[in-house]
């Protein structure tokens, strides 16, 4: 059987493939960062060149960001569009990195190898286990089991501006039978996992303005007004004793979960005390009576990710500052709808602040969250190609990221999605010392051809 | 008369002297900040220089830290100290400033003339007017009124460091009938001051650790504890809804104003409306039912200087950070105790940590408050002579800032001082665009040529 082969030369194949990752890595595409525009477009090149060299039509299309690209190849089983995404995060505190966030390495670990290095896991490990698994069926068999067409953005994790117009102008190009998302992760080593439910997300900056230019704190510390604290004032009442957000209406349209789907998580036997237990915590901090699955899975949460005021350099300097600014994000599930929640969070910071205080908001993006449709054949499909790789059967689980994509492709294209993703929870996504498993990896390439095998009949 | 002759030389010399203390301000002598250590070195040899070149013996003498410039002239009249800092505040933020801030230049504002630049009222062009004062007289009479020892620091921006155990082991070379401190402030522009109340400072950073690394706000937000808010909600609870700090025993030793001083200040007739108004405020922010002029000169205050924590640069990241920070300072007056208060504020900031927190403090230093003692004949001699300078009679004031070397003096050298300087509060100092009046550097300087006239007999 064709499957089978192509299975062994996935594995023939994993130190190249790793070659090739590690290409991808070395370029430093963060989005967010106007100083690596060039490196963002340079990763768009490397990925059209790969495409094309497996003889998938492919281009780079310009956008006001970064560009897209785009590819197509034809195939008998159903069209499915491939997404991922090859812009990477930030890499500070580039102290806490053990090594050259981008001179990527395999490395040996008491868990097992790893390659390290920003991007390794998110997302661009995760998306060439699908360009790996396409290589593989396409050299062994000569074609591809499904008609596919590639999608990958570069403005992921800068709130993917260009993201929206590009899909309504090229609907007619994109639109397929169903998309095939890869950047979600396993439920744990043993679990392989298609997410079902993502959360939405929306991000505010604010900046509070008190005296109109910095002052020094012995000569008006006591009569001005501090916007650090006023700002701290209005964070620390952004959530209530029992951990829940103060922002009014901010649980209008937050579902209970059904007791089949309560159920289903409770069998997972998510080990809570591991989980927060891995980044040296023993404490759920959330809201009171809901699990830590709850709180990421299927409970919306409110974030601050970064503030600033005054002095933050070496040393000391007494200044009462004129500003202080913080980045603030809510994670939304079920309907709540974050065009209201971001009006309802901005009129309950203007009604908290103190004479004298001006406020200043913004818009870092806003999506709803998704639940995706398991009775589409596919999920069903997938589940078990995924459940023939790994050790234990695969489940349909919840996410506590946010991929917008998913919305989109539903709104714009009406297309369903399916996240599959081999990412683990230790994989510091985001954090200094990223890293992906090479198991996630090289499983992740092979469950990828079973799949795209699976669809074919589908 | 001598003094007369004096005082036009310092008229006809002022283009001279203006291009003196530019010179001294084109070095950028940030001492909190290692990679000026050079710079406020290079500013030290100016001041040897410029001592030496007035005849007077002077010499760079090595610390831990920035150097101190120590020098030596005799004089008919009682031996004084004068005391200046040659280091000055850092600049950020940069884009802020109208011109770069150690390219000073003389500037025509509606207000009068200025020079502009870092350091131009704090404390360098302050410390110049008595510069310029000696080689005036020196240069007219062939010698000085006192004898007079002068000694200009290097860290007093940056907490002084070195400046007690420097103090201490050259107690007999430093020791005076008593000190002068060029770095206070003008009442008003047409009532010059002796600051004879100083509030004490007590400087404090803390870093709050909750997850052992930086998290994925989407992964780890709701269950995992987030340091910036533990911070918030601790800054926060600092000050009750009446101003208060809430610090435990925080009060202990703050006196409540004399009726005769209370008296005195309100005759000042101090415009809390124009102090306020010219920096875009209102509304006095500090404890319910004191003046502003309180809440400078006589209140104790906790300010939060600045503020870090998560992502702070351009666009958004969706990180829960493992650390926030905090620099925080306290003014303090009468007899609080600065070592209490900084273990009441450490145990009660521990008190209010969730679990899984944990906090790290570092010792910004500390200085008590000080009251200056306006019987001595000194005082009542320099009040005369300045008011000879004015338009309106000399006072004896408050300074919200903190200027602990005339405790340092009273505590290691046994020596009182007088503290009169010509700043201004529109001066901006430790803001962007500091600016020091040329008419505070004129006046200034004639001011101390009648004060050295005057302590001669005293």
């Amino acid at each position: 059987m064709s499957l089978d082969a192509v299975l062994s030369r996935i594995d023939a194949d994993l130190d190249a493939a790793t070659d090739r990752l590690k290409d991808l890595l070395r370029i430093p595409s963060i989005s967010t960062d106007p100083a690596f525009k060039a490196d963002c477009d340079r990763a768009a090149d490397w990925l059209v060149a790969d495409l094309q060299s497996m003889g998938i039509e492919a281009s780079k299309r310009a956008t006001p960001g970064h560009p897209m690209v785009v590819g197509h190849i034809d195939g008998p089983g159903p069209h499915v569009l491939f997404y991922g995404h090859y812009d990477v995060q930030p890499v500070d505190p580039l102290e806490l990195w053990d090594r050259d966030p981008f001179d990527p390495q395999v490395e040996d670990t008491p868990k097992g190898r790893v390659i390290r290095g920003r991007g390794s896991s998110d997302d661009k490990g995760q998306l060439m286990t699908f360009l790996e698994a396409c290589r593989a069926y396409k050299e062994e068999t000569g074609t591809l089991p499904c008609r596919i067409t590639f999608l990958f953005e570069g403005e992921e994790e800068s709130g993917s501006p260009s993201l929206v117009p590009f899909l309504k102008d090229n609907a007619e190009e994109l639109r397929a039978d169903i998309a095939l998302i890869c950047d979600t992760g396993l439920f744990d080593s043993r679990v392989p996992a298609i997410t079902t439910m993502l959360r939405g997300l929306l991000g505010e900056e604010l900046t509070i303005t008190g005296p109109s230019k910095d002052l020094h704190s012995g000569m008006y510390g006591g009569p001005a007004i501090n916007p650090i604290r006023v700002l701290s004032r209005i964070i620390a009442g952004l959530h209530d004793a029992e951990g829940r957000v103060t922002v009014p209406g901010f649980y209008d349209g937050v579902p209970e979960l059904s007791p089949e789907v309560a159920e289903q998580w409770r069998r997972l036997g998510f080990d809570e005390a591991a989980f927060l237990g891995d980044v040296g915590l023993t404490t759920p901090a959330g809201e009171h009576g809901r699990s830590a699955l709850e709180m990421i899975w299927s409970r919306p949460t409110c974030e601050v990710n970064g503030i600033s005021g005054g002095y933050t350099g070496d040393g000391f300097k007494t200044v009462l500052p004129s500003k202080a600014r913080a980045k603030i994000s809510f994670r939304l599930v079920g309907q709540q709808d974050p065009h209201v929640i971001r009006e309802n969070f901005r009129a309950y910071v203007k009604e908290q602040l103190p004479p004298d205080c001006s406020v200043e908001f913004h818009d870092h993006g806003a999506s709803s969250a998704s639940t995706m449709p398991t009775d589409h054949p596919a999920f069903e499909a997938a589940r078990h190609a995924m459940t023939d790789e790994w050790p234990d059967p695969a489940a349909y689980i919840g996410s506590g990221g946010s991929i917008p994509i998913a919305g989109h492709f539903q709104d714009i294209l009406g297309m369903d999605s399916m996240l599959i993703g081999f990412g683990k929870d230790d994989d510091q996504i985001h954090s200094p010392n990223e890293k992906y498993d090479l198991e996630s990896f090289h499983k992740g390439t092979r469950s990828w051809a079973r799949i795209l095998e699976a669809l074919k009949v589908t």
